[in-house]
């Protein structure tokens, strides 16, 4: 028999007060048209299926190498980096945990926009960081000179989430000329799908962390991969919070399997230009249909109509079985975020969405 | 031209306080017979592979379950719990990572063995949680009425690390009865080499929390999986922490490889007993070289010899060879651990080690 007592009686303070995320649903009901994380719609290089069925063997019985060498030096090589430059981990999310840990003070509030990856807040919840929102201006833009002088840090997305909006390289240079005391990340979850990465900043900017994944435009989410780049004392505090949580973070499978995608530049070209072309064309067709589409650079689009209400749309496209996602926020209450599916796929919910408006 | 800065300038001060953990060294210059990480001599079950190679597939680009429910139904179902009850994770260390955040409280010190898992003071350290060391007694056993009454909870390894010895059931119950205001976590990671777990007294005790790992007795090191088994409530704590972390710490890879390897019984019973017989032999043959073993129902041992420095024996038998762990700390620095491995590398140690002394 089981004894009662009050839910949270062990659990510690922090747990109490925590706000955990909510990632996207990642539904088993029925086969929806699935645009709602944001995932890659093609496969992952055939060479990271020859790398896995390859590396299934009795070794892993071992622990994989914690320093993830080989990795390493796939992603410098790839990026014109040395390898202390580069700290992979299980997923940019959990990189950016890290993070929090590594850059971050309690007492000393950091900056990130209002609208953005909603991630964030979680983290200063709970590692008890303060922050201050900084409000995009009408058109959902970062406003640059209010990152200006933060004195315990910043971050946002570059291209930002959930807009797609993207800020050129001289912004980023800007914001980090302006916060010199402190540590400035650019989540560059989805800037292989239009900005221009910040990594040739990171030589001349020893407060420049620039966070990178695999689950974009490597179609690798389901394998939990991304990347840190920076000074090399950036990187040692990564691997200081890593080895105070967990040596081995990312496994032998998914090692070699970055390896190879990392490697497969024609694969990756490939892909990614059908998504920026796909998610070009299903734009105009959506601004055809009356909508409001924010110029995205990422591998998904930020829509509204003046017409529909979004949340109502957001249920009428799910009764239909196209799975968008809708934030029930201040502000972007009235969005959708629409991820870039294959061409058929956007067909399917370019039809399907103009039956219903 | 990179920037000269100190090099902890941009470090939070949690960083700058942090001693990290050093794992066992995953060698790279020769081959060795590595004794040194605990792992498995063997390999994981046939099925394992299998799954592996039947999920390379394009779903990679997916994101896994964040619940990994199907693998939490295989857990529970082995040990007779219900799938609210587990909790499984990237490796148990990092489930011991989130278990600190989740249950103690900076403030209210916790109670471990002053001999035991070095990590558990480096999560102190990071987590800013107070702690007291409960020393062995003289025959390297845990002294179960010092770990009574203890306010901010309790900590430590059945069979314990690096000595193998084991606590009875009843001692554990005895522990639990007496700290019914703190969480006390068994760290199983070695219990099924010998030991009995504490799963049955789940049910009877809702601030018992039990880690367990794929990586030694599943032989899934590489592929980095462990789980946490108690009470709902404990589980809720352990995912309200992970979703303020990362949502997806399980790859797709590692949950499908977890299901067959907890469901092939007959590979998991004959590669344990193996260990275990080895063990007694090995330990027969040492002691007849006049080395003093402490009982070990691990699959290492912990080993010292009068006449013979422990530290030059391990230098000795690295140059020979053969890696097992030498630990530098008070108490235990005259002794080494020693993995159990296959039966002709345990003889080929014996040899060596024979020549040695």
């Amino acid at each position: 028999m089981e004894v009662y007592v009050n839910k949270d009686k062990y659990w510690s303070e922090r747990v109490k007060n925590l706000e955990p995320y909510i990632p996207g649903e990642q539904p088993k009901d029925k086969k929806y048209i699935k645009l709602n994380t944001n995932e890659n719609p093609y496969p992952p290089s055939p060479k990271v299926f020859e790398a896995i069925v390859n590396s299934a063997d009795e070794c892993l019985r071992l622990y994989p190498d914690p320093e993830c060498t080989e990795l390493r030096k796939a992603i410098a090589s790839y990026h014109n980096l040395n390898e202390k430059q580069v700290f992979p981990g299980n997923g940019s999310d959990e990189i950016l945990a890290f993070s929090f840990m590594a850059f971050f003070n309690p007492g000393n509030p950091i900056a990130f926009p209002e609208t953005t990856y909603s991630f964030y807040p979680v983290y200063c919840n709970m590692f008890n960081i303060h922050y201050n929102l900084i409000p995009l201006d009408d058109e959902y833009s970062i406003e640059v000179d209010k990152f200006f002088n933060q004195k315990g840090g910043v971050i946002f997305p570059n291209p930002n989430a959930p807009t797609g909006k993207v800020l050129p390289l001289q912004a980023i240079r800007d914001i980090l000329i302006h916060n010199n005391e402190s540590t400035v990340i650019i989540d560059e979850a989805y800037i292989d799908f239009g900005g221009d990465s910040a990594v040739s900043l990171i030589d001349g900017f020893p407060n420049l962390l620039i966070i990178q994944t695999f689950s974009k435009s490597r179609s690798l989410a389901g394998l939990r991969l991304g990347f840190a780049m920076g000074n090399e004392n950036l990187i040692e505090a990564l691997n200081r919070v890593k080895n105070s949580i967990n040596s081995y973070t990312i496994d032998r499978l998914a090692i070699k399997a970055g390896i190879e995608a990392i490697k497969d530049e024609v694969w990756f070209q490939s892909t990614r230009q059908k998504i920026i072309a796909t998610r070009e064309r299903v734009v105009a067709s959506l601004k055809a249909m009356g909508f409001k589409v924010i110029n995205s650079e990422a591998n998904f689009i930020f829509i509204t109509h003046q017409k529909c209400n979004a949340e109502n749309l957001f249920k009428s496209l799910k009764k239909m079985g196209v799975l968008v996602r809708y934030f029930r926020k201040p502000g972007i209450d009235n969005y959708l975020r629409v991820s870039i599916g294959t061409d058929e796929e956007m067909d399917k919910f370019l039809d399907i969405i103009s039956q219903i408006i």
